[in-house]
């Protein structure tokens, strides 16, 4: 997979997720204990963040860490 | 899971994965471009690492990332 593919892939699966649950970006935000604006970068793919905030947001959004990966 | 178990889970997964290759950790850290000491504190659950460190971790040693994830 080229590079930055798996962060568009994973802000892909956390908006997805995200929306199933008809929760706003700042939802998500308050429930993960990220920012919203941190959220938003996910989201677009712009973050290549660490693996215990993508515990954070599997956890918030009820799934595990591995279901967020492509 | 308790915040850091993801860390050492992954850590354990990493070095289970690469003594099967029957590869050192310098060797680890020529296969993926990361450093051996790198290695050696992922091993140990000591970093957090970001998605894609485990994208180049989970190429060299051929699996998916999410197969390095608990």
């Amino acid at each position: 997979m080229a590079a930055k593919e798996i962060l568009s892939k994973v802000g892909k699966r956390v908006r997805d997720l995200r929306e199933a649950k008809g929760w706003s970006q700042e939802e998500l935000g308050f429930q993960s204990g990220l920012h919203r604006n941190y959220i938003g970068g996910i989201e677009r793919g712009e973050r290549n963040l660490a693996l215990l905030n993508l515990e954070k947001l599997a956890k918030a959004l009820g799934v595990h860490a591995r279901d967020l990966l492509p």
